[in-house]
């Protein structure tokens, strides 16, 4: 029997994580099924910020790197964001962008082992992963990047190869099973870099236990770090000595205030930081971050499949016969956070959603994602969005010209 | 005629800068000598940045991106740095940090002619300029780096370099003549990249006019953008379209949103973007920056020299015999904002006067560094300065084990 809004009503009820929805600022009378793209805003980030702006910044000035340990803040939300990657803290540091970190962690990969000399990865991969591969390869003519369909990959991979993959797709929100792949790219004499973009803060993972050489994530999806975040970058212990970053900058130096004329690598993960690290976007971060440790990822990650398998029944029952078809798996574990539709006018149909406050968004050429929150969204939540998605299709109110009109970002 | 306090007095009450005090908040009783490593808070930070995040994050959301034009802040804020620099607006754009565009530019530069090789630097340049350089080598071991003493630069620039010279030197003060440089080594078939950390805004610059390749320069100093904000990056035009990014993020794409699987750069400036731009940090800076766009430039470089060259006066006047030697240039256009002396115990003679509420910073082994920012200091507080130099060296205030201690971050 399929659920009704009384089973929705009921599991809000119950649900453990429901308290969190208050300590998010969000506008009324929208449902936001993007943060898998922008995460909301945490009610503590505007305080904490204007405390870091007007006594850490504007009253304690430069004193501030000491006094307010502004120069241990890239390890310090690292190591708490390593809480909840099943990582040691020592493995995880906040830093510059993904699109940066990938470089460094794929530029270093290669350099560690000669014969390591191609970048193997997935066609369709999220476009910034293969774009900075491909730069590593214009840079230097020994390296080769090849892109294959996800069931070839494991394949292809051996000694010669460093497999770039990101754990959950970003639009099709298809799941790798972490442990699996990186034993088997192991098995295979590869390394493995995983992008964690789509996971970190959506599933559960387990770094550590899957025996993980490297990756990459970002700040501002579920993490709610806020537009642009910095990102976290991952290296595990066994690596850490000898791995150097390509973007050798001075706070990666061993003694970055000692300011000698050479460069010399700290010896732990300090050396993949680069420039100074931004203040006022960690200490947003850290706000996003700091919530989830309050918060229990199995129950996260529970909620998580149960809001997504609603949201698939409800569409499925009650937007039948409009031409939607489900791109993301069916099995919980064989996905992420957020479900894809695709649509012959799902550009359209997703600025009608839009323009009625449930805010989802699209993927060339035909995909309507929705992002599933734990913290911030409810089962009611997912009723009223479907209920939306059904009004629209069924009154064609996406056939407007005002709808087809594309905006700069989609 | 040595000036007097009376004659600082009537200064203050002349100076068409004056005004601008009240833009900043600083801490009472404190005296700022040390916006030329990060700047101070401009007043309007804190509510402009309440409101990125209140209305634009937690109330925009996702939609941010095109209706809070969160997506052209990059060229938006370098436009107006441009103003600043004596640049077209669209020859500079504002990115990570000046560590990862150093590495951009520099990787850019050797790769656009076959036979530049060679990254020709400065001996004691800012740390990170070399350590990037140092990198570049280390990945392409047929780059080279020298680092020669800076009267034997112009003489070893050729076809074969890239010249990478910070504009006013970190530690001394020390400023090139931009124009006759640039031209110098252009002459020679070199290329010029200018750091420029310690002039944006401090310094009346001309970019354009000189004729300069390549530049980067820091957003926290003069620019008063915060913590770690963001740096700029300057191309002229000239190069836009053959020089390349190393770091092919897909915000350089020249259609990030189209997510194909090959890169392709933007056709302008965009294409040195890498990830995800930092919008609560751009909305940061462009508050520092729209300060000094208030601002006659002229009236900034002329103050700029006059603070210096009372203090200069005022400590070779009030603090003679107590082993200070002055290491900044006398002549005012061969100097930046900042002037800088050294002592055997700098160390602690600053720190006696931080405990004071002087605040300058110190530079190993033995450079006191004194900055002086036009727009929030006064001819009283350089008086006010010398008066507390002279009466920590003359109590031997400083000889106080508690002053010996070094900090993390100095």
């Amino acid at each position: 029997m399929i659920p009704d809004l009384q089973d929705a009503q009921r599991l809000d009820a119950e649900d453990p994580l429901a308290p969190f929805r208050d300590r998010f600022d969000l506008p009324p009378g929208v449902l936001y099924l993007d943060g898998n793209s922008l995460g909301a805003l945490p009610s503590a980030t505007p305080a904490r910020l204007a405390e870091v702006m007007r006594q850490e910044w504007g009253q304690g000035l430069i004193r501030s790197w000491n006094t307010a340990d502004w120069i241990g803040a890239p390890q310090r939300v690292g190591g708490k964001i390593a809480r909840l990657i099943g990582a040691q803290a020592d493995e995880v540091i906040v830093a510059d962008s993904t699109s940066v970190n990938l470089f460094k962690l794929l530029s270093a990969g290669l350099t560690a082992a000669p014969g390591r000399r191609v970048i193997l990865s997935e066609t369709g991969n999220f476009p910034t992963d293969l774009y900075i591969a491909q730069g590593i390869a214009a840079m230097d003519p020994s390296v080769s990047v090849r892109a294959l369909p996800r069931d070839e990959i494991i394949a292809a991979a051996g000694p010669e190869t460093i497999v770039m993959l990101t754990h959950v797709h970003y639009k099709t929100g298809q799941r790798y099973d972490l442990r699996a792949v990186t034993q088997a790219v192991q098995a295979r004499g590869g390394m493995i870099l995983w992008d964690l973009s789509h996971s970190a803060g959506a599933v559960a993972l387990e770094l550590s236990a899957a025996g993980v050489d490297l990756a990459v994530g970002c700040g501002y999806k579920y993490l709610n770090g806020g537009p642009g975040a910095p990102a976290f970058l991952y290296v595990a212990r066994r690596h850490q000595a000898t791995l150097r970053s390509p973007l050798s900058g001075w706070m990666g130096h061993a003694a970055p205030f000692a300011f000698s004329d050479d460069y010399a690598p700290a010896p732990d993960l300090k050396r993949f930081l680069c420039g100074t690290p931004p203040i006022l976007s960690l200490a947003a971060l850290e706000c996003g971050v700091d919530l989830f440790l309050e918060a229990d990822m199995t129950a996260v990650t529970e909620k998580s499949q149960r809001l997504c398998d609603l949201f698939i029944t409800w569409v499925e029952a009650h937007c039948a016969g409009h031409g939607l078809t489900l791109l993301t798996p069916r099995h919980p574990a064989a996905r992420g956070s957020h479900v894809s539709f695709a649509h012959p006018d799902g550009y359209a149909v997703m600025q009608a959603l839009i323009a009625r406050g449930v805010i989802g968004d699209f993927r060339d050429p035909d995909a309507m994602r929705f992002g599933f929150t734990p913290l911030y969204l409810g089962y009611v939540d997912v009723w009223r969005a479907v209920q939306a998605l059904k009004d629209i299709l069924t009154s064609r109110a996406w056939d407007d010209p005002r709808y087809a009109a594309r905006a700069a970002v989609t």
